[in-house]
């Protein structure tokens, strides 16, 4: 399949505008602490660009599926299946940080071929398309640029970094501690923000889980354009209904010795 | 003591304002990840921001003490001093992530009187100072304005951030889990920068520990000018030569519970 990736990067970058667009008044509007869920600034804002998203692709590409994390799946024999999570980050977003992002994926039947993140709040984003190098527009500068992951063969020079402590705990084996040990650092926060800066050199492992498809389907063509691999925590490819491990790193060089910390 | 606080607040915010100038070409320069730690960009990067700011201070305050984590204690017997950590969060900076920042405290007798916290590539910066309110200056605004926190009275309404969970081996005891099980949420992450956004009510409560003045003595005027509150984990004032732990509240009635969950 020849995909006629200038119209779809088009698609996927307006995608990623529009949301922006809704999302951006909603961050660090004051919120009670008492605030139910459901009422929230960052519920609103989801759903909303969700929503806007959807719009988007019925006018453009109608005959296209969608996954949602808001509004779930529409058009399920299609080929192309757009996968969306508005706000990935949502206690990033609820707390202030300008380290949540946007996700918008393109799969092929299952197959991530393109993928964006985007943080509406500073500015930057990354593309991955199949095939090419990831590109990243910096806050300061507006272009976009190639970017790639570093070298870092052996986990004891490594960076780690994992969103939270809590995610853990959902994990399917506690190995995470095994991995953790033999490893150089750690840092903490982050979600798709992380796999953002993985792909531009600056962190080289990333393990996570209790991962949704439209968590990790964005970040595998920006992570593997920009020279990384993406897999879950055996080795094998990310799949929709897989186990919600999520491994990434930098050079594929470290891929083995981390399997082999989180394998069971 | 009547303080010339329109002066000192000059000097802080030039201080920061030559601090971000240092820094800024050090952040995301490609790093290997074998790079010696004393020849890493953060490493030059905290160094030239401190030499710089000794020199705003050795021209404007002779007279004036400097505490910074680089280069140690000048005129140890001055009532002005000067507490500065130019990079607080050496693992964000390194990791890519605008969530570090420039602390810049003054004190007077031991009491912190002025604070600021820089964040210089997003542009963010809180300043406070006793008996005024703080202020945020935000990236999109460039304008100072007055911020608080934001009301919260019972811990099981409450946002808990901290930095890392490493930082809690270091604690004098563990007990920040009962803390953690009491409240909503918890979120990781954040260095300083978690203190600024709790002046600005998006967090509740941040418990630390392992601090030094340099990492606590600049957040004391500007979550305080906010109308929260800081203490260490016994809800004792914060003092040089303390056991390093640190307990911040942006609503005052949450800081008896909150002891109570981290008191031995």
């Amino acid at each position: 399949m020849a995909h006629d990736f200038d119209v779809l990067t088009e698609t996927a970058l307006a995608l990623a505008d529009v949301a922006g667009t809704v999302i951006r008044p909603y961050f660090r509007v004051p919120i009670g602490s008492d605030d139910k869920a459901d009422q929230s600034p960052v519920t609103i804002a989801d759903r909303m660009a969700e929503r806007v998203m959807r719009a988007v692709l019925a006018e453009r590409h109608p005959e296209h599926g969608i996954l949602g994390e808001e509004f779930g799946l529409d058009n399920e024999g299609a080929g192309y299946r757009w996968t969306l999570d508005p706000i990935d980050g949502t206690r990033a977003f609820i707390t202030g940080r300008p380290v949540f992002g946007t996700l918008i994926a393109l799969t092929y039947d299952g197959e991530p071929v393109l993928g964006v993140i985007d943080q509406p709040v500073t500015g930057e984003r990354w593309l991955g398309v199949a095939g090419r190098p990831t590109l990243f527009r910096s806050a300061a500068t507006g272009v976009m640029r190639p970017i790639g992951t570093r070298r870092c063969a052996v986990l004891a020079d490594a960076d780690l970094s994992c969103t939270s402590v809590e995610m853990l705990e959902d994990a399917p084996r506690q190995v995470w501690g095994r991995l953790k040990d033999s490893v150089k650092r750690v840092s903490w926060g982050g979600d798709c923000y992380a796999y953002g800066l993985l792909a531009m050199g600056y962190i080289d492992v990333i393990a996570e889980c209790a991962m949704k498809p439209w968590d990790w389907a964005a970040l595998v063509p920006v992570v593997e354009g920009a020279g990384g691999r993406m897999t879950d925590w055996n080795g094998d490819p990310l799949r929709d209904g897989g186990d919600g491990t999520v491994l990434a790193v930098g050079d594929p060089a470290l891929l083995n010795d981390a399997v082999k910390c989180l394998r069971a």
